[in-house]
């Protein structure tokens, strides 16, 4: 048949990974899950029905937890560097990727930890003949501030029946991915990063979740000198004033809804001059 | 046909309740989930067709919202308590069950805050003609050890393959529900019993996750006077030691595998003697 | 301390089965999600840190394969049974749960199959010193009707907003558990109770989800002999009318927005007289 | 500071729509999840906190909803198309995207349905400058045959542990989308393209999932003229084969553990030459 084949990645996802460094005292954990893909010269693979060149995606699993037994893990970035740049070297890849998500636990005791909740360290390597990038990131921070939020002066036209306010709840799960320079960076800023962002939030009187998005992204470029942009994708999550009235009361801000669907959805990059 | 209405109830479910607490400096925020549940004399509802004494599940809702805004909710049990007493009186009610779960913000600001993760806090406060009962707990709660947990001398059977181990991983994600005296109690010592499963889990050295269980709840008990039992449900979740055998590797304690499927479930109730 | 170990149960959660009959054309595949409990003589485990009476998790996770290559599995119902036997007869023993969760799949072809959605079929099989209980179900099967379903008669208190209505959408996710006389009962009747409960939902002129629920019911304890009552949980999966006055449009019962939360939540058990 | 805004997209998400066709007997029901993003010159939302450009997420869920009522529905790609055109004539916008999911429902009576499961149809119309495109597709499509699938011949390296295998249970949840040439297309083709990615994958003698996506894509593009690639995304639900041999039993390819992670994951796109 007159069809072929355009493009094409494989590989092997969600590997969970939990290492223990038991040499120090107290113990240090790291908890990752790791997607592997690669990308090249596979095409018989799916023509031909030829396996030669299909390097398992059970090695590739494999290989993460040997790498990981041999590498410090001290970042997440620097071990996704040492997988991908293996992985490359591989007959036929063009192109290697690696996605790690790390999650963070917080210390109890010496030997103990309570997960951190639904927070996520995301790191992105990928690498082919143009060289490498890495794009590091975390999800699932869920923030709310009570007041400092307006939106009003938007248009409105034949369908808009929404309110203008000066005052509303403004909440959302912050995801955010910024890029290193020339591919490397000083990995160990990230707290700093998060710092900015949660601090920028707090402290902002927003005029919308766009203006406040902005503002995020301008004090995480600031907090790091080695990050050339980031990208925030907030949600809106919604909370509505309940009316009241018809139980004779009135609700001076003070009881909302929690809602999931439907929800605004606020991107953008920012980048550094 | 011969059949017969033996038992029913009915409810509203999953209502999404913030409530800001404007008229203080800093800002406060109560964010629950609640479901009310009714039993009674409702039979002429399923059989009959007859509506008239079927209080609807959205007035309920509604009356949830209203009870907010007047009510202090200064402990998630005096709130459930008063919602639970008002549904008692409703016409044909027998019984009533109101359930919280509360989802805990870390502030970050005087008018900011971040969610604190998966854990939950939970309140069933339930009144019939016997009185009241109110229970508590906390759910979602993830910890893991490093060491000082075994398990051993365990029975073999003709199935059993699992080798014996002084030192394993050991991680669950706790789900605690304690009962309070005379239905009433000192409901801010929730905090005191949190701190004190989490201790008990991670100073304990374990034979396994029921004689850790068991510690956990003598911990409980031993933390707050008001409670006369406590019921605790723990997942093994289990971390398995990978084989880097084939690789030329050791793999002393250090890289694990974190799995989800199948997993141990551990429970039991302990009650002050 | 003055505590004690008042009710325990162990066991091991989410054995994930895949059976095939490959004796047979064409090939046959049966898919269980297993959960194995105890309970028993376990305090010394609890209380003593002595596992000498504790059998592995992991033995009872090999020993669900291991029946299961060895059992036609024809009914889950049937495998069940020889599960909660076997471990019955454990030493410490005095109950055993054995629940099933079965994914079904439809046939494209001899040797393929395509996954019927989020529907389970479910089986309880429990023994202690009174004997053996079996009690069957289905959950997930999300149905809805576009007419016939009314609510209106209800009481209206100071809380109350919701209009009445003769015509409104009813959707619901069918949760059922229908107990077998005996401790055993014809388990190739699943289909048509089944049936009988689709039929019932669809043909009923609804005065409420609880009248719809009885009528339910009924259908089922008619459809099969064999069984002496049914539980039926039935979520209220409401669809709103959007108000499309604003815009200068009417809403003839046409548009509506599906909401997850809050949900009505409706419940009976009916039985045979 | 030195930054700048270099890419910016805004929208509402998940807007739930569910459209009942009266006017016909038999009832029809139209189950829709949709997302709206806009592009375009609307810097000064963020950097300037200037709302005048800046629709209102909640005016595009309304817009959606009327649109619903006076649009037919007949194909999603038509309303999608509808929708995309309105909003690129917005003040400022240069390129607008509807997203759209369609959850289907069987039918069980004139006015009464069945979800049918976890399967979603999706459409992407997109329109800007350089015109419209319209990607549609399906995916939670599961599936999995018992035999006709093998995978040998792959390259082993010093990580490789899995064995070669001639017989191996192959399942997968496809996620298919293609594109319709010139932006239009016979919409009314979607089952015909379903059923050939089916019974390609059911009669397929799989040398991997590589080659069976492939002639999945062959089989599509042959079904459709109208369309000119189709990207494939096959996770790889892998079935391992239980070891019985400790409990003296063999598994002659019968009994098998399903498992969630980690997972292969297969991507390609086929194109019409």
């Amino acid at each position: 048949m007159p069809a072929s084949l355009t493009w094409n990645r494989y590989g092997k996802s969600s590997v969970r990974l939990v290492k223990v460094r038991r040499s120090t005292e107290p113990h240090d954990i790291v908890d990752l899950t790791i997607d592997v893909a690669l990308e090249g010269a596979f095409d018989k693979v799916y023509t031909g029905g030829d396996n030669s060149a299909c390097l398992a995606t059970d090695t590739m699993k494999n290989t993460v937890y040997a790498f990981a037994r041999v590498e410090p893990i001290d970042h997440v970035e620097s071990f996704a560097v040492k997988l991908v740049e293996y992985f490359c070297e591989k007959p036929g890849v063009t192109r290697a990727c690696i996605e790690a998500a790390e999650h963070p636990w917080t210390r109890l005791h010496p030997h103990a930890f309570a997960r951190s909740g639904e927070e996520e360290w995301t790191t992105t390597a990928t690498s082919d003949g143009d060289g490498l990038s890495i794009v590091s990131g975390l999800r699932g921070l869920v923030v709310l501030k009570t007041t400092d939020s307006a939106f009003s002066g938007f248009p409105r036209d034949q369908f808009t029946t929404l309110p203008e306010t000066r005052d509303r709840i403004l909440a959302t799960s912050i995801n955010a991915r910024w890029t290193y320079a020339g591919g490397f960076g000083d990995f160990g800023r990230r707290d700093a990063i998060r710092a900015a962002l949660l601090q920028a939030f707090a402290g902002h009187k927003s005029e919308s979740v766009q203006q406040t998005l902005y503002v995020m992204g301008e004090a995480a470029l600031a907090a790091c000198d080695g990050i050339v942009d980031i990208h925030l994708s907030l949600p809106n999550r919604h909370h509505l004033l309940v009316d009241l009235a018809p139980f004779g009361l009135d609700n001076p801000n003070e009881i909302f809804v929690a809602t999931e669907q439907p929800y605004g959805l606020i991107e953008a990059r920012i980048s550094r001059k």
